[in-house]
C-alpha cells in the first residue's frame, strides 16, 4: 500500500490550521453517552478487523496541557480489546534515548502487524519542547519536521494506518482549568511550577505549534484538529474520525489486497563507484601492508577516543560477496578499538518476530548512541540484494528501499553529525570459488561453507546488477560507498582502515 | 545441563576468601607474549565450538578500582570474534531499571544461544554499592545473595556455563594506581572524587565483598579470585581459567548431548486449591451481580491510584482452559483502570528469537516497575501446561520449572513488596464444548475457534493431571493461585475484580 491510497480528507486550512478553527462546537449531551457506546462497540469490531488484516495503526493524541488527552486515551482505551494495543506516555527522553537518534525510541514503540499503538504525546511535543528549550544540540526545527515526514511516510508505505489528533482550546481555558486543578486536593500536584511556566509560554508556542500542525498535515498521515473546549464534543470528533479512517483502511485493504507498493521516482547520483576485482597496489608485499596496518591501529586508537569524547556516532557497514574476508576485516579492524566503545551486529534473515514491523525496525534499533562505532556486518542493504534477488520482497518494496535507506541514512545518522562507512568487499567469480574450496577441504573452516553458498553462486549475474543498482542508487554524498578490493586480505584491511581513518578526521 | 555437571574446581577457600589470597604471584615476562597469543587461538577455537553447540556463556569481570577490569576485558575481547559476543558495562541503573525488579535489566543482557556475554562489572558490583550506600528500598544484602544465586543456577540448569572473575590489589596499591592516573593527563579526567571517597571506604567493603564472594561461590558458578597486583599474571590467570572451563564445558556438551537436566526436590504447599466447575453463588441474578462489578469497579480505580502514588508493583496472571472467558474477565477488570498504569501482555507460543533464551526471560522482561500494573494473558505456566502436555520441553524440563517459577515470583515480586493474583478460569467440559459450538456458529466469534481447540479438548484428562499439579506445587504462601469458577461469567468477573480488590488492599 502506497500512501496515494490510504487518504483520509485532503488538507482542510491552507495556512495557520489552528488559528482558524472555530472553538464553540458542543457535544449534543442527550445523546452523548449513547453515541458514544455505539462508537466504541464500531471501534471494537474494527480493531479485530484489523488485527486479522494484520493492519498496524498509530494514533497519536496531542495536544495543549489540560485539552483532554488523557482523557481522550481513556476513552479510546474502553472501546479496545486490551490485549490488542500498546499505549506509549511519551515524557522526556531518558538519557540512552537522548542519546539516540530523534526518532529512536519512536521506532522502537511502533506497532507490530495487527496492532494498535496509541501515543499519548509523541514526537510532536518532543519536537515542540527541544525547540522551546533549545536543549538540541542537532541543526534545526526544520530538519526535525522532514525527519517527522519521512518517519511516517515510511510506516504508511509499510501498511500502517496513521491518525494524528491536536486537541485545541485557549489560553484563557487552559488558564482556568489550571486554576481547578489547583484547587482539587487529587490533582493538585499535577500542577507544577514548569506546568505555569509552559501555560504562560503559551502565546510564543502558537505559531511554532500552528507551523509545525500544517507541515506535518501530509496525505499519508493526516491531522485532525479537535476543538476541545467542550469535553464531550472533542470525545466523540476523535471517536468518529477514528471510525471513519479505519472503516476506510478496511475498505481499502479488501480492494487492494495484491498491490503492495508503488515506485518513487530516484534521483540517481553523479558517481557510481567502480567496482575492480585485483588490487590495484598488488604490488606492495604482505609484510609491508601489515606493517601499514599496525601503524594505523594505533591512530584509529586514539581517533575513537575523540569520537567518545565528542560524542559522536559511527556507522560501519560490511556488505560483500560470499567469501570475501567481511569477518577478517572486522576481526582486524576492531582488534585494537576499545571494546567498550564499539559493537558489532551481526545480521542475518529476519525471524518472524522482525517480519511483524516494518525492515528498517530492527537496524534502527542498533543505531548508535553519541560516541559509539556500530558496525553492521551484512546490514539492511539485503534488502535490495538477498531480498531482490531470491524475491522475498515484491518489486515496489525493493524500488522504495532505495530511497528509504538514504533517508534513513541521513535523518538518524548524517544529518545530526554523525559519519557512515558503507564497505563493498569485491572478489572475483574465480577467486570465491577457490576460497570455498578450500574452505571445504579445511575441517576447521568447513563450518563457513552452506549449501547456500554454493547456490548463491550460480546467481552471480542477478546479485551483479543488484549490486550495481545499489552501489548507483545509494551512493550519497554523506554515506558513499567504499569498494574494497579484497582478492588479497591484506590490501583490503589497510583499505577498509584507511577509509575508516579518513573519515573519522572529516567527522573532527 | 544441570549444575551438577559443569564444574570447575569446587570451593577453594572455607572462608575469607579475599584475605587469605597470597599476593605476591607474577608472571614469566619472558614467554609472556607467546602464551597470551596461544591462549587468544585457543579462546576463538572454542568460542565458535560453543557457538555451533549453541552453548550460552557468561563472563563476569570483577575487583576493585583500578585492578584492571578494563584491561582483562580488552584482553578477553582480542581473543574472541567480535560477532559472537556482547559487552554490557554495567553502571548505574537508569530510571526505568531502578523502578523493575534488581536483576531485570541483567536477564535482558543474558546472553543466546551460542553467545558470549561479557560482564565488565555486574550484578555484583551492584549490590555492593547499593549495600554500601543504602539507596536501595528493598529488603536486605541477604536476599539480594539468594536472588543472585538463584539466578546464576536457573541459567546455569538451562545450559549456561558462567565464569566470574575478582581481581584483588591491596588499599596501599590502590591509592599508587590512583595518584598514577591523576598524574596521567589523559586519565585524569577517570579519578573523580567519588572515586576517591570509594577508596577511602576499601577496609569497610572488603568484610562485605569477602562475605559476597563465600556466599555466592557455587559450583555451577564458581569465583575465580584473582592476584591482581602484577597485571600479566592476572591476565594470564583470567586466560588459563577461561580456556579451562570453556574446554570442559565442550567436554562434558560432548558426553551428555542428552541429558536435558535433573529433577529437583520440590516442596508441596499444605493446601491445594480446589477447583470446582460450577458457580457457588449461582442463584445471584445477573443484574445484582453486574451491578456489585460497577461498584468494584470505582473502588479499583481508587485502589490503582495508591499503587501508583506508593509505587508498588502488582502482577496478574490469567490462566483457564480454552474459552474459559479469559479475554472477556481482562476487558471488564481493566475498562476503568487509568491505562497509563496497566498493560496487558498477550503471551503466545514461543518465537524462534524467545527459544534462543532461557524461557523466562521473555516474561521477566515484562514484568512491571513500581506503580504498575501488568495483566498476563497466559504466562510462564505454559511451561507445566502446554509444553508439558504437548512434550515441547523434557520432563526433567517441566519438572524443574515449578521451584523455578516460584523463586521468580518471589525474588522479582514479592520479595520488594510487590504483589500477585494468579486466577486459574475453571469450566466444566461441557461448558466449553457449549461454548466452542457457539463460537463455531456465529461469524463474529468464528476467528475465536480452531482447529488446534478441537485437538486440546482430546487432551482434557492430560490436562487436568497438570492442572492440579500446577496449582499444586506453585499456590505459595505470598502467591496463591485462586480459582474462578467461570461456567456463569458475571459470576466468574466480580470473584476476580475482589480478588484483585482483596491483594491490593493487603498490599497497602
Amino acid at each position: 500500500m502506497s500512501y496515494e491510497h490510504v487518504n483520509t480528507p485532503a488538507r482542510r486550512e491552507p495556512q495557520m490550521p489552528l488559528a482558524k478553527l472555530d472553538l464553540s462546537s458542543t457535544a449534543d449531551e442527550a445523546t452523548y453517552d449513547e453515541t458514544l457506546e455505539s462508537y466504541k462497540e464500531r471501534l471494537g469490531v474494527l480493531q479485530r478487523t484489523l488485527r486479522d488484516q494484520k493492519v498496524p495503526v498509530v494514533i497519536v493524541i496531542e495536544g495543549w496541557n489540560t485539552a483532554g488527552i488523557t482523557m481522550a486515551v481513556h476513552e479510546i482505551v474502553r472501546g479496545l480489546d486490551p490485549r490488542g494495543f500498546n499505549l506509549h506516555a511519551i515524557e522526556k527522553p531518558t538519557e540512552e534515548e537522548r542519546s539516540r537518534p530523534f526518532l529512536w525510541r519512536f521506532w522502537l514503540r511502533t506497532p507490530a502487524k495487527g496492532r494498535i499503538a496509541l501515543f499519548a504525546r509523541s514526537w510532536y511535543s518532543r519536537a515542540i519542547s527541544e525547540e522551546m528549550q533549545k536543549h538540541t544540540w542537532e541543526k534545526s526545527f526544520k530538519q526535525r519536521i522532514t525527519q517527522i515526514n519521512t518517519f511516517e511516510r515510511q510506516l504508511c508505505d509499510d501498511g500502517t494506518v496513521i491518525l494524528k489528533f491536536f486537541l485545541h482550546i485557549t489560553r484563557e481555558e487552559q488558564k482556568t482549568r489550571l486554576e481547578e486543578r489547583e484547587r482539587n486536593p487529587l490533582t493538585a500536584w499535577l500542577v507544577t511550577p514548569a506546568i505555569w511556566n509552559i501555560h504562560r509560554h503559551y502565546d510564543d508556542s502558537f505559531p511554532l505549534i500552528d507551523d509545525l500542525l500544517e507541515k506535518t498535515d501530509t496525505p499519508y498521515a493526516p491531522w485532525t484538529l479537535v476543538e476541545a473546549m467542550d469535553r464531550k464534543y472533542a470525545i466523540l470528533k476523535v471517536y468518529s474520525t477514528l471510525i471513519k479512517t479505519l472503516e476506510k483502511a478496511v475498505r481499502r485493504m479488501d480492494e487492494e489486497k495484491q498491490e503492495k507498493g508503488k515506485v518513487r521516482e530516484i534521483v540517481k547520483p553523479k558517481k557510481v563507484p567502480v567496482r575492480r576485482r585485483s588490487s590495484p597496489e598488488g604490488d606492495v608485499s604482505r609484510e609491508e601492508l601489515q606493517t601499514t596496518f599496525s601503524n594505523l591501529q594505533i591512530e584509529l586508537l586514539e581517533l575513537q577516543y575523540l569520537l567518545f569524547k565528542r560524542r559522536i556516532p559511527l556507522v560501519i557497514v560490511y556488505e560483500g560477496w560470499d567469501a570475501a574476508g567481511k569477518g577478517g576485516n572486522i576481526t582486524r579492524i576492531t582488534r585494537f578499538m576499545n571494546p567498550l566503545g564499539y559493537y558489532v551486529v551481526p545480521v542475518s534473515a529476519p525471524t518472524d518476530h522482525d517480519k511483524d514491523y516494518h525492515y528498517l525496525r530492527r537496524f534502527v534499533k542498533h543505531f548508535p548512541g553519541g560516541g559509539d562505532i556500530a558496525i553492521f556486518d551484512r546490514s539492511w542493504y539485503g534488502r535490495v540484494l538477498v531480498e531482490r534477488v531470491e524475491k522475498f520482497c515484491s518489486e515496489p518494496e525493493w524500488q522504495r528501499a532505495y530511497q528509504e535507506i538514504n533517508e534513513m541514512e541521513e535523518d538518524y545518522v548524517t544529518s545530526s553529525g554523525g559519519g557512515i562507512v558503507k564497505f563493498w568487499l569485491e572478489i572475483s567469480s574465480e577467486e570465491q570459488l577457490k576460497r570455498f574450496r578450500q574452505r571445504a577441504e579445511d575441517p576447521a573452516k568447513e563450518y563457513k561453507i552452506t549449501e547456500e553458498d554454493w547456490r548463491n553462486r550460480e546467481k552471480w549475474d542477478d546479485y551483479d546488477t543488484a549490486i550495481d543498482e545499489m552501489l548507483a542508487r545509494t551512493s550519497t554524498k554523506m554515506a558513499p560507498w567504499t569498494i574494497i578490493e579484497s582478492d588479497d586480505k591484506w590490501y583490503a584491511r589497510v583499505k577498509a582502515m584507511k577509509t575508516v581513518i579518513a573519515t573519522v578526521q572529516d567527522l573532527l
